[in-house]
């Protein structure tokens, strides 16, 4: 059964041609979750050939745009292609009305359900509570309010010896040790490092991370593997941010938009790639 | 002296990775125009390696998607890039609260003095009054408050002999000869043609045009040149559109994504392609 993310952007604030800004898939046994959602994040749906409308949550972590410009082109397509089943939206309570204003501006009464559950809270929140996968929400540190999100499968007790896989994703945030009891033991942890660590000052100035801080983080939660991302635009080359988190934490992997990461099911802490 | 449109999307309401929804950029003698704004032209803009900040003013026709999905990227971007110039924007009154709300939700103060000028009238009225260009809006015929634009070049006394170059943007309506007087004899009309004429009862009901009406207009209105777009993303191939109006009207162009459009100045209505 398939646990994989398929990144959908990986550069941090201004779109480029090599890079579109944030946006992750995850394909939990068939279910689709969308993560954040770039400007451009419909057409990279596209070009990635995964099928909108089978889509049925999307989590936005916080509303700076290179994380959420996308998302009302995205619910108008999903409109437009004649959308009837329900949508869920987990998002930071504001983004209600810059919904709901851009739709009544354009005279649009979408075609579905668009379900708004905001984000509130200052604590670990269990947000999805499906037959075979739990969602929580969980604090970053940022410069406006942001979630990060931990993704867990679920066994039936005839299962309960296979590992339940789990994913936890973390943009944007500073260097932060309040989230490691969040994202401890996570098969996949996606954390931003949106400098190198030349520029920590840069970094925590605007809340963000580096590629040091990102391998420390996923060190000390002891994750089994690392995909680092969100790289600010001013990097071509993205090996010397692999390589500094390599050095601390040698298992970590670039997040590259297009790229996708299978969480196998057979033990546990098994990756289809060595680590 | 350069007098030129480059199409930036060519596609109507959802973004497909062939055509990009609508933006057109006007190169008024070294002055820059963005007309429209979907999701994705400011990446149309580094395809086509066009300098963001030299762009000074920004109409919006309407506020469907499909025309101005990409304003709030743009203009976010340029305030991450350090812009200090002001930018002009031209659209209808409810777009400034949208921009604002999400201004606010990011806690963002933009870089840069961004100047609303809202579009009220239902008649022709002149926006931009410059040195050597005048540019005027005038109603269209759509389901929500929609406007089209002239583009009428300006000469000093002692330049009288040349000819004055202009250009009108008329996106989205539908078939409507009230608009004839605002544009006649212009030298390139661009006039939406989303379906072909077989569908001229679905264009009708959507306040759309097909090739067919749109080169009615173009011939009524004798102008030198047609561009048809906001083509339906149901048309692959684009010939049977082009085929359909130029029967009414032989000097029609598709619009096409990354094409440019030159308007020569040196003798009244002639054009660098032939017509």
């Amino acid at each position: 059964m398939n646990f994989s993310v398929t990144v959908l952007g990986s550069n941090s604030a201004i779109p480029t041609l090599q890079r579109n800004p944030s946006a992750h898939l995850l394909n939990a046994n068939e279910r689709l979750f969308l993560i954040d959602c770039a400007e451009g994040t419909q057409l990279q749906l596209r070009r990635y050939k995964i099928h909108f409308q089978r889509i049925k949550h999307v989590l936005i972590s916080h509303l700076h745009g290179d994380h959420f410009y996308g998302l009302i082109g995205f619910l108008t397509s999903l409109h437009l292609l004649g959308r009837k089943d329900e949508l869920k939206l987990y998002a930071n309570p504001e983004l209600k009305q810059i919904i709901e204003l851009q739709l009544a501006a354009s005279r649009t009464s979408l075609s579905y359900p668009l379900i708004f559950h905001p984000l509130l809270s200052n604590n670990k929140e269990l947000i999805i509570d499906a037959e075979r996968l739990k969602v929580y929400s969980f604090p970053l540190l940022h410069s406006v309010p942001t979630h990060g999100f931990l993704f867990l499968e679920q066994h039936h007790s005839a299962m309960r010896m296979r590992h339940a896989r789990s994913y936890a994703y973390c943009s944007d945030t500073s260097y932060c040790e309040d989230i490691i009891p969040f994202i401890h033991g996570v098969d996949l942890l996606y954390h931003e490092a949106t400098f190198l660590h030349g520029m920590a000052k840069q970094a925590h100035e605007k809340f963000h991370s580096t590629a040091f801080e990102a391998a420390t983080i996923a060190k000390k939660a002891r994750v089994v593997k690392l995909l680092i991302g969100h790289f600010s635009a001013r990097y071509d080359d993205l090996q010397p941010l692999l390589n500094e988190a390599r050095e601390v934490f040698p298992c970590t992997e670039l997040a590259e938009d297009g790229k996708k990461f299978d969480i196998l099911p057979v033990t546990p802490n098994t990756f289809s790639e060595n680590c």
